[in-house]
């Protein structure tokens, strides 16, 4: 079984390290501040030893300057496999690819689609890019992590699926917070409404695979719910919210992109078409 | 069989007059422009012809003003049972719901959520309140349309809790209008990426539960994925948003909301936390 390094000991990387060690790797872990343990691993005291330990280095640490520093504190990585799984850009996962390549080691960089108490249990996804024979090689012992998905040779095509799917979690938490805010400002059951707009979004989010059409093939138009109306229906969410007591900031940039959409002419087109007016 | 009244025959009009055509009862139509057509109901000449016919008048149209301006010209409303599933405010509601009892008539508010497609079919909701006299009155008929659910005697309850969907929904939207954007502007391909983003989005909808229990307690600490850390890697997703000649905008208000977070303090609280910044 291959012997693994984790450097990083954060909410994310201890989740890590923890589930190869249950996994039986031989497991050898780094944290910048020392006092982070896990139990049943070695703890490494720099960087190079950390790295020294094990063909297979996993990086998980706060941001891609961490990596960097980390990197430059490993000397050589002759024969070895930097996974970083590290949230980063496209870029900046190209630059580290390049660096790595430098110092000798084959470069892996993931996005981990999970939080930590969903590592190495089911439903946790970490999608994968760069080189393909380093991730090949050392496929079995990241899957004791997650399900693992490899998008290319592109360092950077793992990042761009994380960020991108980040967006969408990102929107539909700001979405999901302003309503719980509206719920319970009007004096409602945050609890009890929690299954009622899970439904609900569910049941929109169906559309997807239809709206991935039409943005595919540029055709919008729409029998369903036009811009127009719902541009209409816009300011009393405003209002509404407003009368609460409650900022309505996270969903103005979308009313933003829906006046603008219609001023273009598009008020007989569906939502979908604010994928459009997200370019510069 | 109720004989019932259908205003407003646009997208979603049309959807709830065949409907009830198409389950037997006799329906009657008006729309302030002529032409608009379904086929089985009586056309009527006015709004007042079309209130006469019908014990059950369903008003479904535009924005409140049109609600008003329809409700005008119903002369006596006198033994009719009014139920408005044009979306509006609270207040909004409460207002038509005065008018509306001073004409004689009950009142009912709706909030539709379907898109017209779903009308009749699995899993539309309809949303109701306000006289639970004059609902369940007509229960049996409105399940023709959709599940019916009353929120209680305030008539501004269907519309705070339609509101509250209806926002979950556009930002659910607009991050995934983002996530679209980002993996076309990469040269990906979006239809392969939608069950991607789908399933990415239901894994983390899990989490509702939860947070509407930390909303109740108060108690944001968390082990998952705090603040602070979203905070270093917000930047990831601007970046490489503009990297792809893409507006960040639809996310901004949300690094907003997280920046103001940890700069009160709150830097290893859970996302949740955001709700109470939402607040004025
Ligand atoms: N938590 C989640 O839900 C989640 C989900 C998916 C992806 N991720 C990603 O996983 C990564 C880690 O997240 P996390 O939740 O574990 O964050 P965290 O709890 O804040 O931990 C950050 C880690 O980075 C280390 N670090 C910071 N600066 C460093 C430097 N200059 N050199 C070396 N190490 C440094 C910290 O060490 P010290 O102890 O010395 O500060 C700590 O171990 C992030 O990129 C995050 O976006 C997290
Ligand atoms: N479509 C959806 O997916 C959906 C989903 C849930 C809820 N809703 C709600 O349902 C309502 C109607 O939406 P829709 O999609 O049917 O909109 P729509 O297709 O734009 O139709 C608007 C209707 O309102 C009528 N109208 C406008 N001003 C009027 C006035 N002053 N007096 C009388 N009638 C007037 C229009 O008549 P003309 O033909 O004369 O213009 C038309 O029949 C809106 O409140 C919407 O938010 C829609």
């Amino acid at each position: 079984m291959t012997s693994v390094t984790v450097i990083g000991l954060g909410l994310m990387g201890k989740a890590l390290a923890g589930a190869f060690v249950r996994a039986g790797h031989l497991t050898t872990v780094w944290n910048r501040t020392a006092g982070k343990k896990v139990e049943g691993a070695r703890h490494a005291a720099d960087v190079a030893a950390a790295v020294a330990a094990s063909p297979l280095v996993v990086v998980c640490v706060v941001n891609n300057d961490a990596v960097r520093q980390v990197v430059e504190q490993a000397g050589s990585l002759e024969g070895k496999v930097l996974v970083n799984l590290t949230n980063g850009t496209p870029s900046q996962a190209r630059e580290v690819a390049a660096l790595v390549a430098e110092l000798g080691g084959g470069y892996v960089d993931g996005g981990i689609m999970a939080v930590p108490q969903m590592i190495a249990g089911p439903g946790a996804l970490v999608l994968y890019s760069g080189s393909e024979k380093a991730f090949t090689e050392h496929r079995a012992t990241l899957e004791v992590l997650a399900e693992a998905r490899f998008m290319g040779e592109d360092a950077g095509a793992a990042a761009l699926y994380d960020l991108a799917l980040l967006s969408g979690m990102y929107g539909m938490f700001g979405g999901m917070y302003h309503a719980f805010a509206m719920v319970r400002a009007a004096g409602g059951d945050v609890r009890e409404f929690a299954p009622m707009l899970t439904a609900w979004l569910s049941a929109m989010m169906a559309g997807a695979p239809e709206a991935a059409g039409e943005v595919v093939s540029g055709d919008y138009a729409t029998e369903v719910s036009s811009l127009a109306m719902n541009q209409v229906a816009f300011p009393n969410f405003v209002e509404a919210s407003e009368e609460l007591g409650l900022r309505p900031d996270v969903l103005l940039p979308i009313q933003r992109l829906i006046d603008r959409a219609v001023a273009a002419g598009h008020g007989g087109d569906s939502l979908t078409r604010l994928v459009e007016m997200i370019k510069e």
